[in-house]
């Protein structure tokens, strides 16, 4: 008898009838002899509708009470899910954050998990239940109800599968696993069947995930093997872990990208004396998230240094930069718009030099420009004009050979 | 300073602009100086919705999911009460029941107090803050999540009360108080004053309730007084006390009435050598209210009980007593339909003894047959034909005065 988690998210349990699917499942996997931890989020569109209700009432609702307004939401769905697996015959409880024993911080509405004691859930398995846990919220020490951001309940699935020590905790979604790449844009995207927890950050991070970050990583830290699949076939998904069997020998596992990138450049007058970090904290100070930064020097002499944001960013990264020009000591700063990342990743790259002057060699082949690099030991990601997304996604999803399953 | 309790019922928190005019009534209060705690049910129809949910998946869902899933509606009514406050500026929490320290025993949807730990609401009480604590749930001492059943948001709202020694339990409602009848039926009912526990406790039983009977006990007992006013404009309703001052000397204070109601008559054989009491528990075993019980002796010998049942139970009494026929040794059964129950009800009835031949004699005055009677100390019921009932409530109503003022 193995422990396994599975956790179904709220397109999954949008109604009645998908409660009654997942039910179903749970039997399934049930009759096989497993002891089950099942973790549900909110019904479908349950927590934009109340937090639509607390903005009707406030530009600035407080996020302890938005904490107690959205976590109903999860434990409506799992009420719901116990009453129908107990119809069905098999036996089953529904916990709340607290009665499961999810401890987090004190962070309303992005708390982290501090603690999960598991004995109220070890008990309730031994006693041959179905126990389901409503994902998304914890609580404090000091019995504050909290919940955890986005992606809370797969890190809750993930919390719970390693304090029970399960065999495996499977995500359940509405795509049949990850892909080498977006299928709707790169012609013969496959499925992969494993992936390692690192490439599955670097894809997540890059945009193209299906997993939250913050779940992947305490999925890394406990060993947790995570599984990513659809819930309506039996496909078998994909498996994340520390270190996955050759598939094939491929090298780049997956091509992620993402659109709507600004670039920025500050070109600074000689003598410079200030320290180029102090942009950057002023940027992070406003929220403005930086990702690729490249540092160079303008007609041998003069530091300059770009960096890329997202679109939406722009106007206020204007203003911050402009409002502080004295302090920052830049003489002259200026953006290019309508550019994209495309990124390929893959945990092989590591001992394979070669990996980035092959994907610029094919880029140029295809003649898109390249405007910044960026690289890790996993992943190099490239920023190029926006229209030449789709085509160097497509171009380096054949490069690498991701197709050829 | 003094601690005031406002209970704030569904339909007064129904949507979000009825959920701003009661969070600017409690400013109103709170500007006075008052120390506030309020208690909310779920919003309008909210638990109806739940429990169509519910049925959707199970004929019979688990009690104690049930639980877990009504719950949820007062938490989002709290929350965003306290939202709405907090954006008035008026520093606000809320707190579920097992927050608020409201235990229970273990019956799930129809739970008791236990005990009310108001060390958390007088804490918060004492910085200064209002406290939202959502009615009708508690947590039993193994950290269960359970419901009170009907009226229980009453209930919770005078548990607090008492654990605070509040000054005064306001339910806050959609009538203007407790009325001498039925205004809908009864010309010139008006509303009372002021009304004893017991009294209120008489009213609600026989179906013109605005309180439920177990919050009136409780405010029996902890000596709470409870007033009940309306949610919608500023008068001062009634109070419900232990005493009440002389109010225009008045002996009955209320008349009830109630319709649907059936005769069931049982005849026995001589010799009968069993016990009338083993028909009444074998009803009570199968979930039938017997409420009004008459026996009396058919042709001077034969043993006979008539008693008053709802017309909705009847099917099932009928077929609970033909099945235990032999059992219970009886040879006759017969019922009348087609009746109601109209009763008066005061706390002066006990030092008046004619006050039951002033209302057998008025009916007989207006050729109103009395079918059953039954007395208390406070409370004169007779059983009459329905078509009757209206006529005979404005005559008992007139003939003891209540439309006098």
């Amino acid at each position: 008898m193995s422990k396994i988690v599975m956790k179904f998210g709220g397109t999954s349990v949008a109604t009645t009838e998908k409660i009654v699917n997942v039910a179903k499942r749970i039997r399934n996997v049930k009759d096989k002899g497993h002891e089950i931890v099942v973790v549900v989020s909110a019904m479908g569109k349950t927590t934009d509708e109340l937090a639509s209700l607390a903005n009707d009432l406030s530009e600035n609702p407080t996020k302890r009470e938005m904490d107690m307004l959205l976590s109903t939401g999860e434990q409506v769905t799992m009420a719901l899910l116990a009453i129908k697996l107990n119809a069905l015959g098999i036996d089953s409880i529904s916990l709340t954050g607290w009665q499961a024993g999810l401890q987090t911080d004190e962070v309303h509405r992005n708390a982290r998990v501090d603690n999960m004691d598991a004995s109220k859930v070890l008990k309730l398995l031994a006693e041959n239940k179905v126990v389901i846990v409503a994902g998304f919220q914890g609580v404090t020490s000091d019995n504050e109800i909290t919940t955890l951001g986005r992606g809370g309940s797969d890190t809750t699935a993930v919390a719970i599968a390693a304090s029970i020590e399960a065999e495996i905790c499977d995500i359940y979604t509405d795509v049949d696993g990850v892909f080498t790449s977006d299928p709707r844009f790169v012609t013969n995207a496959r499925k992969l069947e494993q992936l390692e927890y690192d490439e599955m950050l670097e894809l997540a991070n890059l945009g193209a995930g299906v997993l939250h970050p913050r779940a992947v990583e305490f999925a890394k830290n406990y060993k947790i093997p995570l599984r990513v699949r659809s819930s309506y076939n039996d496909e078998e998904g994909t498996i994340l872990k520390e270190e996955v069997d050759l598939e094939n020998n491929l090298v780049v596992r997956g091509v992620a990208f993402e659109s709507d990138i600004v670039r920025l450049t500050i070109e600074y007058d000689i003598p410079f004396n200030g320290s180029l970090a102090s942009i950057f904290t002023t940027l992070a100070a406003n929220h403005i998230n930086v990702d690729i930064i490249v540092q160079s020097i303008v007609d041998g002499v003069r530091p300059a240094v770009s960096f890329s944001i997202k679109k939406e960013s722009l106007a206020e990264a204007i203003t911050v930069l402009e409002s502080n020009k004295q302090v920052l000591g830049f003489t002259f700063a200026d953006f290019e718009v309508g550019l994209a990342k495309v990124s390929i990743v893959g945990s092989g790259m590591v001992s394979n030099p070669g990996v980035a002057a092959q994907m610029f060699d094919r880029l140029r082949k295809e003649n898109i420009p390249v405007k910044m690099v960026s690289t890790s030991e996993i992943k190099v990601s490239v920023v190029v004009p926006q229209n030449e997304m789709i085509h160097a996604a497509n171009a380096l999803h054949d490069e690498f050979g991701l197709a050829l399953i």
